[in-house]
């Protein structure tokens, strides 16, 4: 019989979730205000529609626990790739001796989207509220490339100009995501760029400087600032971000339905700015939330060279490096950091979205770290075991849900295990190579170094009995 | 309402077909046999088992309508990435001023395979028969490398080892592909290489000879005949492989029924080899030639580098450069042609399949031929419209649709126009790269050095009145 049970789980068109889910209002405990960098306050929603969609920041604040998908932003989802399918690990399952029904490894394939990863969720949806504010360019910063791929992608369906800037070291290991963004008819710049304040501030330190998300944003902001018609795009770690991705977990609930699983043991992904874990793991997290399925456990998986949570601090923080965008409450390692050139460059991000510090705070959620090589040593063992060749940022998530499987095996325990597949290798075949060759260094990042940001001057104080 | 409507047509698992359609005794003359180079004489399929997987050989020769589909290899595909979508190029009717219905464009998606191409639909069924029999190693030549994957996914599917020869100015061209080869465990090699014969003779002529599929066929052929354990793999030309292939066709007419359209007007496809416009067109070209539809007009595109039908001859041939593979009756620019490293290294191939040569003698389908230039801005626009990169082999056929497009415009005719769209261009950016920064060369093979490959001393001679 072929059929869902065969290992890959589809939805038809019409299955589309109708509505995004809001974790805000189930929070442990509420949700902490954007800070202005200016005096120390919360940022009120006027202000923020400068900056950002007016729909998004109207998002970013609100408490409704569902928040409708318009009608066309899901028939142009149906048009162009989603529902996205959920896969059966058999292959996986297979060669780590687990057959049989006792451990289930599932994945939700982010993938199969245009520019192969979860990110056109947020970007063709900020790209069609932008539209219909009038707005005509929307601004972004990228690492890897895959964010700044999906706003090429999105504002190209929505004929909206489109300006990236990238970080410089991806931008020179990763050429493919340039042309990529470029065929989309982007503007794309190696950031720190000449073409801001913020990015000659740090050429003049180095003008080989490899740049960092932190440096990037701030290109951005600053460069959306310049326009009225402009606004700027974030692809993550803000709450509309994640809120958008929730269609991701949702889809995957109904899927797992249809095999007659009610519910995971345990939920996987990779955390950068923390969207594609955030988007698969909300759904179901609002029901740990409210006590229905207490056992259920999350895991982020970060990377050694970049612990933001792992080894970060809870506090007030700068999202960019230049201290120009708001000030966030978030694990951190400080904004003056620059991490090292590891592949997954979607996890060089100093911070974490606030949702994901909460939850991890209070308790909700865990998280682990993995160096690069055990990480792309598993991307392969993936692509070997499934077919797929994963994002070096995926594979952080592929390399625990392994070990949990090995874990579970080895305590004889019944586990259901389900991962977000957040992206395709296709564009970072050089850490596959570079692994092949035995040159993939292994970057960790030192706590005394850790510290040294956190005590910078530069990291802002808030009184927050000031609010 | 959000459905098929919407422009993206899906199918479910259990539509995959369950039966291939064999062409072969539909066909307006009969099929020409293989030519074994040793006595001139048709090779019986016994002595083919020596080279192909059984099946297939038996495939190769099959007068029987319909070939059963086996139920383990549909499962297969379900479980990976079929059906594939057909989608109406709605964007890409906006964009060229036929917005409306007299006009409709479809393309049947087949990038969404797990290497992006048609390829795995024979990659896949090759490998399941060659374990299935026992064999233990599958040697193939690839020119772009999407063969060459495709058959390193088929393989390590099936845990065979899988040896590939690469043309060597794509394997320089293209490092991307070798490193996916790799990833799925394969064996790859630059051709000419100096581990065969036929390797070593065009070193010596030239150590940094650039290579071509009739070389990289006669180093996978001669390897191929080394062990009894390993058999040699074909991504093109053969009947079988354009049997494989008809599972696109089927696919496209079931879904272009679920939105009422009984049959196209055209169908249009790049041409190699002829995999993909075989897949596409002969389950439609069946109803032509069993006088149903008897107006619908077939088109297959060429490279102006390497117009093996378009400008060459119908005649006996070497499928590969060393003349040690079997003599074919195809049409050709004689097997000592090396073709200019165009971008589109899929189509880079001296002779063409036979059924599609016994057609285009017959009169059954047209060809056309297109620069490189036009044909990756035609990717461009493409991209800009549909939101995917196509492969510049893929952008040939896209090339046509538009001009096809455009002439019914300007006639004010009704047409329903579908094209195979083989695979996206993730791996080919370079000629994107180029194309941007306007240093794309053209490629236009003069009549001359045609005629001097075709009047060549190496030229078979077959005296067809033997057999």
């Amino acid at each position: 019989m072929i059929d869902n049970f065969n290992g890959r789980i589809l939805l038809q068109p019409n299955e589309i979730p109708k509505n995004w889910i809001n974790i805000l209002p189930d929070l442990p405990s509420s949700m902490t205000p954007l800070i202005n960098p200016m005096d120390g306050k919360p940022i009120p929603p006027e202000m923020a529609f400068a900056i950002f969609p007016k729909e998004c920041v109207m998002q970013e604040f609100s408490l409704e626990p569902f928040i409708p998908i318009p009608k066309d932003l899901r028939e142009i989802f149906a048009r162009t790739y989603r529902p996205s399918p959920l896969h059966r690990a058999l292959g996986l399952e297979r060669d780590l001796g687990i057959e049989g029904d006792r451990i289930k490894i599932f994945y939700k394939n982010e993938s199969c989207s245009p520019t192969g990863s979860h990110k056109p969720n947020t970007a063709i949806t900020q790209a069609y509220y932008a539209k219909k504010e009038g707005t005509e360019e929307l601004v972004t910063e990228t690492g890897a490339g895959q964010w700044g791929s999906a706003l090429a992608y999105g504002c190209n369906l929505y004929r909206l100009k489109c300006i990236v800037y990238m970080v410089r070291a991806s931008f020179i290991q990763k050429p493919g995501r340039t042309i990529l963004m470029r065929a989309f008819n982007a503007e794309v710049h190696a950031s720190p760029s000449n073409l801001t304040e913020s990015g000659n501030k740090f050429l003049q330190k180095d003008p080989k400087h490899p740049g960092s998300l932190g440096i990037a944003i701030s290109e951005a902001l600053e460069h959306s600032m310049r326009s009225d018609k402009a606004r700027y795009s974030l692809g993550s770690v803000v709450n509309f971000v994640l809120l958008h991705q929730t269609i991701i977990g949702q889809e995957a609930k109904i899927q797992l339905a249809k095999v007659g699983i009610k519910k995971p043991d345990i939920i996987i992904g990779c955390m950068g700015g923390g969207s594609n874990f955030g988007g698969l793991m909300i759904p179901f997290m609002k029901d740990k939330l409210n006590g229905t399925t207490p056992d259920m456990e999350f895991i982020g998986v970060e990377p050694r060279a970049c612990p933001s949570v792992c080894k970060g601090e809870y506090r007030w923080d700068f999202g960019d490096s230049s201290m120009k965008g708001p000030i966030v409450k978030m694990y951190t390692l400080g904004h003056t950091f620059v991490p090292s050139p590891i592949h997954a460059g979607g996890l060089r991000y100093h911070g974490m979205a606030p949702i994901i510090s909460i939850l991890y705070k209070n308790k909700f959620l865990n998280t682990v770290m993995h160096h690069q090589t055990e990480v792309i040593n598993a991307g392969i063992q993936f692509a070997r075991a499934e077919g797929i060749l994963p994002a070096p940022e995926t594979a952080h998530a592929i390399q625990e849900t392994i070990n949990q499987a090995l874990k579970a095996k080895e305590n004889n325990e019944k586990k259901v295990i389900l991962f977000n597949f957040s992206g395709h290798g296709f564009f970072d075949l050089l850490a596959y190579k570079e692994f092949m060759a035995g040159n993939l260094k292994e970057f960790e990042l030192p706590t005394n170094e850790i510290q040294r940001n956190l005590d910078s001057e530069e990291m802002p104080i808030i009184d927050e009995t000031k609010f």
